[in-house]
């Protein structure tokens, strides 16, 4: 297999399944729609969106037939910067958030804005394979574009609550803040013009503390003045409203704007019913992409050797780059590889994600076999899960089979049971065995299942 | 767009989700468990599995980094052959059978068999786009490898017939066919030896004609007097059973055992509930793959222009290949986007499948937003798909968002209805608004959606 890619056998596509449909459900409730676009883009349409290093960890897909026919000598000694234009014009796609611009504005005239979609697909990217980090890996996005509404920042706060609800994940946190207010902070420091580079190193507080933060503003030519001045924000605590207090008298009449709205999405979350002490205004928060520039979203399961584990955040301008300028949007994405592994952790995963069927009939001789496959059909035509051992082998290889697939009865015919027209159904965790009507078989699958 | 792939809106998501979801359903159903692959695979895996042309179609990744370090000038003279292998170790999987053959060797100590297994990812063939075929497309496969059990091919029939049942296509047949049954017919004529060529022009038969179909023969050597021979087989008509009997006659004692295994087939899947109706024995039958060695089988949707969309069979030594040899199997693909074009012609897609939101909150003031914000909470936590007009906007638009993406409902809310504590539930086929109690509103979207 190549390097960093990985196949889902049946137990982790059931679990990865648990997670996929509930984010589904939870996207779907709240009117977002259906998106796939092709594992394909043309590289034009890739190149330049994710910085030098992202063009680095694109996949590019050689163009099929005669490829090498405008390529000569020296494009060979000019190396790959020459030749691969020439042999590559596809890539796989690096995430999700371009594809979805690029079908906004192909699509402009016939969706009706705001547009939300969601959108679970693989994506690629060529980077050295570590613990956790994979180069293909599916993301979940939802994003709603065409409306500057705070309720979308809201709506974002409450799918993610009712996403954890559902997984049993209840021990974490919503961490918020915004571009306009990082900005805010920044100005007053005195660091105007290094946005870029005091988001880039504030955002290390986790990994590297606060000295190594420091150290690397300076080398930024942050003054240490201005990361003195940034002290008071750093070790801002209570809760979120205190700290918009604080913040109101600290940044002053240019703070407000930004501060109204995040007070503006926590209590648009609250009235339509999130719980406030998982969110938490964290002014720590910057996020890598360089396209946001509002609130931004990040969550972070405490306890656990993986942290973060789903982001997003607005943005003004995703779509100008195709031509669509000044729509506005606010997007999130689920790492479910991420949240599989949290999950996998803290043994959150239901027991029945391991079932694929409900009942395994078991037949001792050739008659029973014709019998118990009869039984069969009844079983699936009232929608159980169920299967039938293909032939009639020794009992302990028929068992052992149930036992491996994790299927929680057998329904075991010999010639007693074909006589008397009954079934005897074992329930393989307790042992126990019942003769019985197909009726009641059917009745004690139904509830079992 | 890179030409032959496509982007699945909404409206082709619902309805795609719709194909997807009752085939997956079925597949479970029959206890068969779920499996996903990476879309790359090293090309060594891929390469030499579907004939030279079958090569040619791959879709090659180039490598990264510094891929040309190891191509020189001569290399380039010598064309895409000596340059490929150099540039490009990993290809985009061109089935699923492939890297479903690759996962069970190398997971055979951890499988038990038989294994039952489905898969539904997109696959990838560089081939000339045309209509109804495509770059990037679907396979929605399910086998049972480790059993030579014909409840297997019985099963088959069954899901097909459960499939179509769900998604109501009515006119249609399972043709099945089998591989020794023509090697037979091969050998009767007098043209032992000539198997390929022989399913390779007489699959040909309902797009060329008999005339054609037997040129080709007898440029590929097998006799006029063979031809000849064939008429009576290719003229058979009549019942399943009648065919089998007359093929009795002509065959003798040589076309017995794969006579009686086709009769088996039927039993099987007509005891379990199928309807034989809808399976024909059709000798002309021979489907291209090479691997196949047994029961063969087709799907053809009558009065349609797209006829073929699903087909399968039995193979005795897939897994040979990567070193796991006489694992006899069978298995069968559901072709989504021709089901997709039949179901389309046919409109047959239920009407909901279109519908995202169950109800659009519409306010008409600032004040009245707020309460419509707070019911539309109420109405989610019930399970209730909706959204609200993330602003007040005008009338007119809101409405005509909600007739665009087809939304049945709208919740109108202004002063009265906030003074009354009430809202008027507007249904928007019919345009009737009645003026409701939120418990009495979730109740008519309960029933309505």
């Amino acid at each position: 297999m190549p390097k960093g890619v990985r196949d889902f056998g049946p137990e982790e596509m059931a679990r990865r399944n648990f997670i996929f449909d509930t984010i589904r459900e939870v996207f779907r409730t709240f009117g977002f729609m259906p998106l796939e676009t092709p594992a394909m883009e043309k590289l034009d349409v890739l190149t330049g969106k994710y910085g030098d290093e992202g063009d680095q960890l694109l996949f590019r897909i050689l163009n099929s037939g005669q490829y090498l026919k405008s390529v000569d000598a020296s494009d060979l000694s000019d190396g790959e910067s020459a030749v691969t234009p020439k042999i590559a014009e596809k890539g796989l796609k690096y995430d999700l958030t371009v594809p979805f611009a690029r079908f906004t504005v192909l699509n402009q005239h016939a969706i009706s804005f705001p547009f939300k979609r969601y959108q679970i697909q693989p994506v690629w990217r060529a980077d050295r394979p570590q613990r956790g980090r994979y180069r293909e890996f599916y993301q979940c996005d939802a994003d709603v574009v065409g409306t500057n509404s705070l309720a979308c920042e809201a709506e974002i706060i409450l799918m993610i609550q009712k996403v954890f609800v559902k997984l049993g994940i209840t021990d974490y946190s919503i961490k918020i803040n915004h571009r306009k207010l990082l900005s805010a902070i920044t100005a007053e420091i005195g660091a105007s013009g290094k946005e870029s580079a005091f988001c880039t190193a504030i955002d290390k507080l986790d990994k590297i503390g606060r000295d190594k933060v420091f150290d690397e503003m300076h080398r930024q030519e942050i003054s240490t003045a201005s990361t003195e001045k940034l002290v008071p924000f750093m070790e801002l605590r209570g809760s979120n409203r205190e700290k918009v207090s604080a913040l109101n008298d600290m940044l002053g009449v240019e703070g407000k704007p930004v501060l109204d709205e995040i007070l503006r999405v926590l209590s648009l979350a609250e009235t339509a019913g999130a719980d406030p002490e998982l969110v938490e205004l964290d002014l720590t928060l910057a996020r890598g992409l360089s396209y946001y520039t509002g609130t931004i979203f990040e969550v972070k399961v405490n306890n656990v050797s993986i942290g973060s584990v789903s982001g997003g955040g607005r943005y003004d301008d995703l779509t100008g780059v195709f031509g669509l300028p000044d729509i506005s949007g606010v997007g999130f994405s689920f790492g479910v590889d991420r949240i599989y592994d949290v999950m996998n952790e803290l043994g959150l995963f239901p027991d029945d994600t391991q079932v694929f069927s409900t009942v395994l009939v078991v037949a001792f001789d050739d008659q029973s076999w014709e019998y118990g496959w009869q039984a069969l059909a009844g079983i699936r035509e009232a929608g159980i899960q169920g299967e039938i051992y293909p032939e009639v082998a020794k009992p302990k290889k028929m068992f052992a089979y149930a036992d491996k697939k994790n299927i929680p009865y057998t329904l075991i015919i010999g010639e007693s049971e074909r006589v008397n027209n009954t079934y005897t159904l074992k329930d393989m965790r307790s042992g126990d065995q019942t003769e019985l009507s197909l009726e009641k078989v059917l009745e004690v699958l139904n509830t079992g299942q």
